[in-house]
């Protein structure tokens, strides 16, 4: 394991200016005249150079951007435009959202074109933007795949199922990105083309319609961010209007609960049914809070973000319990065994959170942010940024038989036949820098810990860490106004005892999830800020039955989890009994896993023994607990267990793993 | 709660001869020449007349099979056979396999008949044989809804997915039951013609093929038994044969595991896949295994049935975990919270295990009978016979929405779209006596309790009792052969303190799960056995993590639950711990339960308290156990919660509902 630097900052090179490349720049701006409490940085004025993102980020890149380029032709994505485009002859294939796909990795070009400024990057998005322009119909309408499947007069007859309005959005938010990133406007007309005809089809007086899977609203509420067009807005707010009032359930007789559509949006208590659906509507609709200031319905999206990671997330903030529909459970029903938690809803939520955090500034979205990111999102991309999963249980089993492409026991996959997931995870780390900080009227507010240089309100700042594997953050302050402002940094809950070293003519305040140094900075100024990652270990809420007796590991944000390939000769992960009341011991990552890209993380080691009560009945009848585990068991031999980092597992052999590790006196 | 009177049996008098009737006969009936090691009783040798079972065989009658022909019509799937017959116009529609719904009505009601001679019942059954032989074509093929959507040239092109040999069982099945219990050939002609068809059209040097829905190799190993024609036990073989070597997955694509069709027959190690497939086709391999005797495939089998009741089913017998797919899941992945637990899967399991015990004799088979028709098939229809669940959780939690027709928070339907359960249910109760008793060469072996009539080897026997829900059983000799004989009386693995009392001119023999009385029985021979059932509490195995900590409770051989709505003023039953150390106590059934029919039913109190850890955070960080539970909590409020049968539940105000209970120390 690498030691920080903590007194050389150094940058990834290739980071560096490069031809063709313009400037890092938000993916969420929200209006000037909007009620946003925190505010994005600036084009250009965030840039992650190193560490443990700049790690993966490097690898998002080089394998899965680049290479998604090959995917997307070997699946037929870029095939499909061409078609549609009169470029090429053959038969358009694929799913009905195939097209997103592309959209989704036009996104990540730009963002990444924007940090890097990477000219083979920028050749694909002109070629490729090129071919989604000639898809593009005089009227504005593009949709290929429904296009070639229910010609022009099948338009907009199924918006339950058929994902037009989703192909829109995506379209959308990755001109905005190619607009926003690069010297390119080639999608952005594209996408104004498209939203004008939304517009002019949609609305009061025009047809009806609620999007069977939600993605338009935040686009289009970020298209009138970035053009000024009202009626992006007002077209926004319309279909959000709609939802809830039986529309979808009117046109093709569904249930509304799996399509968030049971309630109307204001009245939701708690996120149900599709769970990316679920996560994608609710940051449409901060997206069109922070911009309308609707107070009320800002409130009750904290209150519902607040119940699903109260009652409905996983301890990896991994979200939807369940495969079937791949929805969200009823509260607490979130058992190990079968979690879904799908990549792309982690992602929707990190969406959500962001959205949250930039409306109302509260630490409490940058620490699930953090948590998503980690433990929710990285475990869908493996090491090598070359294969995916698109579900992430907490627990494999030994006998689980591959019966879906989505089972874990099938390995990572190269690409999905139902690919939303890759190109989203591209797009998320490529614009991840945007996520580190905020500003406001009281400074910057540092919400991530990246090494990399962030600016805003004068103050610019490079920070160089070894988080989340180390604790220490160190701060240099490059830019400085000439006046007093602030610097926050966030303190997540479990760092208690966390630290701050400041200069001397500099001040430090503790509140609400955050230490606020305030004061001039001057140019040279150092600040370390030490959070202290011991492992810890937590259990579930008493009505998360599934987990009873059982222990989590984490060391600071990164939640840990057993897989048998780490384990002694003789140590069976689903025969074994923890004895967490010595803790967890650091120790070096197993070599398997050190020799992969990023790999070199710590792993934690637990007292564990085998277990000896295991008979062959399912169903024993229940004893009286005979003997207290604390007063120890000499016959049994202790061994211990070692885990790693959960978003690490699946990188080797494929294996039994799990997260939840039962304690030796559970019954 | 009605006391048993064990000296006085009484008879239902519905259940008297009537005209019409001929006799009840086995669904089952193995070749003289096969391996069988138990027969089941001749035609007219085995009634239930009273008691548990009687009240639930006469709802049965009276409310399901009656009101079964409506709701066929209603559905649609009668009109289906007179527009195929051309005795109707119109279109044809439903589900690819609603054939078979009137197919299994039509083997209840033949059972029924020769229970009861219905009359009413005799008359439907000659009007709708005669439409389902209007509907059969001239070569022997029918299916009307896969004819009218693919056509003559689309037969058996998708044996995936599209039911033909699935529809052509349960026809067969039903043809064969008519034919033992009714004066009616009608259907037995039509049948035949169907097998004759599949036998000229499958086979080696034919049409090669897998069925997707096992069904039809069971009901061609039966026509074969009932009309002595080798080629349909042949063709049985084949499609056994023909499984697991990707027959299925050339011709469609499909993963083999849902199907059951990952490796042969023979190579299974552990159920997957389809849970209802999967317990259907091992019930046909065992009825091939009857037939010719292949003792491996009998070992195989055994095996299997047995890796699944130690690993794969729910306390109550509930196979199927997964709600995708319907599907069993790996070893130990058992959570409450989203169990399957197909109604049907619990019948096939049933049919399975029977054929097992007709093999090899081992009462362990008719204790899963047991269970699974108590606990897991039982709970599929409501107390008055008109209210199906096709999925029985073990836990359905507060705050849970409805988001599908099987989800039990929608209540009880009175049918389904995919209406296969509520005619299996019907069939299986119809034929029940059946299950009760079988002969062999050492006399006869009484496998279950329920009040009625059973006579094998000349040994004729009335049985009165209360059980399950009392535990003392009552054996009367009424005719008794002339030398010695035996008869075996099961002793369920949890009754260890069970007695027997014998005349004294017979002998007992305790051993492999039974009390065998052997002597020279005389009429008037009275036999008592008790078998204590007094409330148990058991636990999960250690492996089967998503239950660690609580307990479930039974009485005997019913599984009990928690309802919300039978708890006093402020027991929130998902707040509660149970402190089990003094057991439970048995209490009059709640009123509203009482008042239903066949509702009247021993309650069971625990003793619990409100917990007090229950904060709001998700996962708290762990602490080391500070108080033993044994020790006591003088300030928490100690109460008691109420269970009713799981069987019962859903039957008044639908609400939380738990089977497991969490134990008071369990972290």
């Amino acid at each position: 394991m690498n030691q920080p630097d903590v007194t050389t900052p150094t940058s990834d090179p290739s980071a560096g200016p490069t031809p063709g490349r313009v400037a890092p720049a938000p993916p969420v701006r929200p209006s000037a005249g909007g009620r946003a409490a925190r505010r994005p940085l600036g084009v250009g004025a965030a840039r992650i150079t190193g560490g443990f993102w700049g790690q993966r980020l490097r690898t998002n890149a080089a394998t899965a951007i680049a290479g998604g380029y090959d995917r997307l032709e070997e699946a037929g994505s870029l095939r499909n435009l061409r078609i549609a485009g009169g470029l090429e002859d053959g038969e358009i294939t694929g799913m009905i959202f195939q097209d997103s796909d592309v959209h989704k990795w036009l996104e990540a070009v730009a963002f990444e074109i924007g940090r890097t400024g990477d000219a083979h990057l920028l050749e694909l998005q002109r070629r490729v933007t090129a071919w989604v322009a000639a898809a593009q119909r005089e009227d504005g309408y593009i949709d290929t795949v429904h296009e070639a499947r229910h010609g022009t007069e099948g338009r907009w007859t199924n918006l339950t199922f058929e994902h037009e309005l989703y192909c829109a959005g995506h379209l959308i938010q990755a001109a905005v990105a190619q607009h926003r990133c690069t010297d390119d406007r080639g999608l952005l007309e594209v996408a104004v083309r498209c939203a004008d005809l939304l517009v002019a089809t949609f609305g009061p007086g025009k047809r009806d319609g609620v999007p069977g899977h939600p993605e338009i609203e935040m686009a289009l509420v970020e298209l009138f961010r970035e053009t000024g067009e009202r009626s992006y807005l007002d077209l926004a707010r319309f279909f959000l209007d709609r939802r809830g009032h039986g529309v979808l359930q009117a046109e093709t007789g569904v249930n509304p609960s799996y399509f968030s559509d049971r309630v109307p949006v204001a009245e939701a208590r708690s996120v149900e049914g599709h769970a990316v659906r679920a996560v994608y509507l609710a940051a449409g609709v901060v997206d069109r809070a922070l911009e309308t200031g609707e107070e009320q319905l800002l409130a009750q999206q904290e209150a519902l973000f607040a119940d699903m990671m109260a009652t409905k997330a996983y301890v990896s903030g991994g979200l939807g319990a369940r495969w079937d529909g791949e929805a969200f459970g009823a509260p607490y029903e979130l058992p190990a065994d079968r979690g879904y938690a799908e990549t792309c809803a982690a992602i929707g939520a990190v969406q959500w959170a962001w959205r949250l955090l930039l409306a109302t500034g509260r630490e409490t979205y940058a620490e699930a942010i953090e948590q998503l990111l980690l433990n929710a999102m990285l475990p869908g991309v493996s090491l090598d940024g070359a294969g995916y999963f698109y579900v992430n249980p907490l627990q494999v089993r030994s006998g689980t038989v591959l019966d879906d492409p989505r089972n874990p026991v099938g390995g990572r996959q190269g690409w999905f036949d139902c690919a939303c997931c890759p190109p989203n995870l591209m797009r998320t780390l490529a614009s991840l820098a945007q996520y580190v900080a905020t500003g406001s009227a009281q400074g910057m507010h540092l919400h991530q810990y990246a090494s990399g240089s962030y600016a805003a309100g004068g103050l610019r700042i490079d920070v160089e860490t070894g988080y989340p594997l180390e604790g220490e953050v160190q701060i240099v302050v490059r830019e400085a106004p000439s006046g007093p402002t602030g610097l926050s940094l966030r303190v997540p809950r479990w760092a208690n005892a966390a630290s701050v070293e400041i200069p001397e003519h500099l001040e430090e305040t503790w509140a609400d999830g955050a230490v606020q140094i305030t004061g001039t900075f001057t140019p040279g100024d150092r600040i370390m800020l030490t959070l202290p990652i011991e492992p810890r270990l937590v259990v579930g809420h008493p009505r998360l039955d599934a987990v009873a007796g059982s222990i989590a590991l984490l060391r600071g944000p990164l939640l840990y989890t057993l897989e048998q390939v780490d384990q002694a000769q003789g140590v069976d992960i689903e025969r074994i009994e923890v004895l967490p009341g010595e803790g967890a011991d650091v120790r070096p990552a197993p070599e398997g896993l050190a020799a992969l890209p990023g790999g070199d993380l710590p792993a934690l080691a637990v007292r564990a023994r085998r277990r000896r009560d295991e008979g062959e009945e399912l169903y024993p009848v229940w004893a009286p607990r005979a003997r207290s585990a604390a007063a120890g068991d000499e016959e049994a031999e202790v061994n211990e267990v070692l885990a790693v980092p959960y978003f690490a597992w699946a990188n080797r052999q494929l294996g039994p793993m799990r997260v939840w590790m039962p304690v030796a006196d559970r019954r």
